[in-house]
């Protein structure tokens, strides 16, 4: 491993690939038999299960609850919506037989012809159509509003070019669906969960994100309007990390959902989705790691604290192994998990290396010098910084001192981020600075043909407008035409 | 919803219909659009929320890990182990195209016939193949070993005749997959996860289960050995309620994952696996419930105290939330759920019979007259008893209630196996006794043609050879050839 490790590719030398390099290294996820398909192994899995379990506590704290709808999609569900199907349709799984049956010469099992479903079924890229045509027969009248429904599940879009986590054929993720009985409410619950999200990314994940509205063309399809949250990564593109959705009365008049409201009058029913996804295991890795590994916020490090002996004889690892029991019930008691590794076919240097690539925030080092004088070793992984301290007050010691990387983390990223947001007045400076990398706040004269020509010629997109940025009106620097405030362009993931 | 609830099929008019019913009525789940495939509804999947939960802290008891693979699986990945091929390829749900495009007529969206995949793809029905495809590349020496996996996914299986939890094309569940260096192993560990299912149906979900073996035309497609849980249904049916299959090399020799051992020779890797899914569910609701709605185990409960005031004006009502919201803190103080129903939408009968349908274990109910008296009415779930109580030490009386509430219904279910549990020795005495259903326990001669005679002429199937059973000797019921114990027997769901 300590070889390995000097196998991981510098950032500067190369961006993606050092991303590339430490999913696999760190054994976060790995690409599998079918293409466009990741495993996502045991310590990806062990960060996304701690994400999934804070987000189902901040869903279910905002009222909502969970349930699940079919993986497969009736084909003709989806050319309900004009635009969901262009933006939906198009690259999907499609499931057109139920069956298979011997090879007649012998060499396997193929598709039996007689197997050919009447109407195909598509699996799910997002899965409005089926819960709208489910919510059709849950909603008579404004007494069963809201319906405030969340699901945890895989989706599937054939994607051309895929990456670990950033853009994969199937991931998973969570799909809020909700149905309110006025638009205002419906607008409200959008607003709400991207504040869910933001709050989510940046005291949990320790990521930065500007919140915003995207533009009409970066909708999702079937919206009337799309709020994100883009995260800065260290190369300076945009990911863009979490969507909320204002879906209008667009599911609600495709799928005739329509209730008796107060005035007792029949009226179509408010929507919105939100999501996000395994994909926030990237933004994870990439906002804060380095050239020696993962760095993970201490409130999703699966673990927290690890702990290696060094010792020369049985009598000192008995010793060592003494107190290393009495720190880690302590620190178990504060809630903190802990990894005493005490394997003997391993060097230290070995394990030092590993859970620096693994991210593990605090590594602690008992030796029986240590033990002689009453001290012990610190790292932590942010800064790599060490320090001998007196082991007496060593447990609050280290739960101060996960607090402090949780908080320097997200600094750091955050100064990363305004080192790298630039105002820029002319197209000229746009493209030299593009180039560079960073956010960029532009005017914009809100026309999609200017938006496209921007796209075109410097591959930076708009990712959003943002909802707490400068509201000064400018002119476009495009086209010198009135500009109500700056938006973020970046190149993005 | 009380009218609603005296359309409940009673268990004695119509065992099956009452089940439905039940569903529907108490908002576990309902049928979808896409053919065998179900919605389950927040109520529903908060019980299996809760199931999740404790299973999944159980299999991390016991060392294992989560990880995720993928929902799609290559045709040919099927085909390489003979048994299993013949198990799960024939029933399937396979992805042929991976594009949609519009049709010609405007009429919607048709299959893009230039996007046909060269290998199709299968929805996994079970995922040993493509997880030992992976495993292949995960394991080299000993030092590898063991991996012990599990994974929370879902997973379909094209089903004629479907009903809701116990049979459904797509279900949820977990799979465990593990590798071990030695038979041994493999085999401990299969028995270790038989015993984790059966620590959990008894101790959570309070279904009382015979553990067993099957008999070889009932194992798993590709395993050596498979282990189950069996419960009795009110209506004296089994249900399969999980299994733990020792897979012995096969699924090694087909992937070709081989090990260095410890002494430094090449060797197949041993595997088991195990599963259980929402199937459990449907165990659940036929165990406890009965003609008035769903009985739930206290520790599966997703609301397990609901209080419902009854006052005529505020003044009352407002003491009324006064005392509840004490009463409530000090429940939740305990970790006890506890929703007060206070809408004054519905009469408090309608409120009754809807929590009773609902299976909440115990209702409290408070009004102004119990103000007065400082007393409160209880009633438990599984029982209908109600009575009252003094407001002072309530709190310890529901904690105490509700573990007697867990215990009963256990008891009660297991009194009524016991009752339902018949020794049987001749092949008249059986055909007779099957007809009233319950479990029998009679000799067979090992053979499988006399398992399928009887299950041609009685349908009733080999359950399992049990493992606590009575060891003595015996002469098969039907040909007189020698028997090494008595067999489980009964129909099944």
């Amino acid at each position: 491993m300590a070889k390995e490790l000097k196998d991981l590719t510098k950032r500067a030398d190369n961006y993606s690939q050092w991303y590339n390099d430490l999913v696999l290294k760190a054994d976060l996820a790995e690409p599998s038999a079918v293409r466009g398909c990741m495993v996502i192994k045991p310590y990806g899995y062990a960060i996304w299960e701690k994400m999934q379990r804070q987000l189902d506590d901040m869903f279910k704290e905002t009222g909502h609850v969970n349930a699940y709808f079919p993986l497969l999609i009736p084909k003709s569900f989806l050319s309900r919506e004009a635009e969901h199907v262009e933006g939906f349709a198009k690259e999907c799984a499609v499931v057109t037989h139920y069956r298979l049956k011997n090879a007649e010469d012998g060499s396997g099992v193929v598709v039996d012809p007689s197997a050919k479903l009447e109407e195909e079924l598509i699996i799910r890229p997002t899965s409005e159509t089926i819960i709208w045509n489910t919510y059709k027969n849950w909603i008579q009248s404004y007494r069963d509003l809201p319906i405030l429904c969340n699901q945890w599940a895989n989706v599937f879009r054939w994607e051309m070019r895929t990456r670990l986590f950033l853009r994969t054929a199937e991931f998973l993720w969570q799909e809020g669906h909700t149905a309110h009985a006025t638009r205002e409410e419906a607008e409200e619950e959008t607003v709400k969960m991207l504040h869910v999200y933001s709050d989510f990314a940046e005291q949990y994940m320790a990521v930065p994100v500007v919140k915003g509205v995207k533009t009409p063309s970066e909708r999702f399809a079937g919206a009337l309007e799309t709020y994100t949250i883009e995260a800065m990564m260290q190369d300076g593109k945009a990911l863009q990390s979490g969507t909320s959705h204002f879906l209008g009365q667009n599911f609600a008049k495709a799928f005739d959902v329509q209730f008796v409201n107060q005035e007792n009058e029949m009226e179509y029913v408010w929507a919105t989705s939100w999501g996000v996804s395994t994909r926030l295991m990237g933004a994870l890795i990439m906002t804060h790691s380095d050239d020696n590994g993962l760095v993970l916020p201490p409130k999703l490090a699966p673990i927290q604290v690890v702990i290696i002996p060094i010792y020369r004889n049985e009598e000192q690892k008995k010793a060592i192994d003494q107190q290393v029991s009495e720190i880690s019930k302590q620190l178990k008691g504060l809630g903190i998990s802990v990894k005493y590794d005490d394997a003997d076919n391993k060097r230290p240097g070995f394990k030092f290396a590993d859970y620096e690539l693994k991210g593990v925030p605090v590594r602690l080092v008992l030796g029986a010098r240590d033990l002689e004088n009453s001290t012990i070793e610190v790292m932590r992984r942010d800064t790599l910084q060490k320090e001998t301290r007196p082991l007496n007050g060593i447990v609050e010691y280290v739960k101060e001192l996960l607090d402090d990387i949780q908080d320097s983390i997200y600094e750091k990223a955050y100064d990363f981020r305004t080192d790298n947001t630039f105002e820029v007045d002319t197209y000229d400076e746009f493209k030299e600075q593009i180039e560079k990398g960073g956010f960029i706040l532009a005017h914009w004269d809100r026309t999609a043909e200017t938006e496209e020509l921007i796209k075109e010629e410097t591959k930076a997109t708009i990712r959003c407008i943002p909802l707490n940025g400068d509201k000064t009106p400018g002119k476009c620097m495009v086209t010198g035409k009135p500009s109500e405030c700056r938006v973020v362009f970046a190149r993005s993931y």
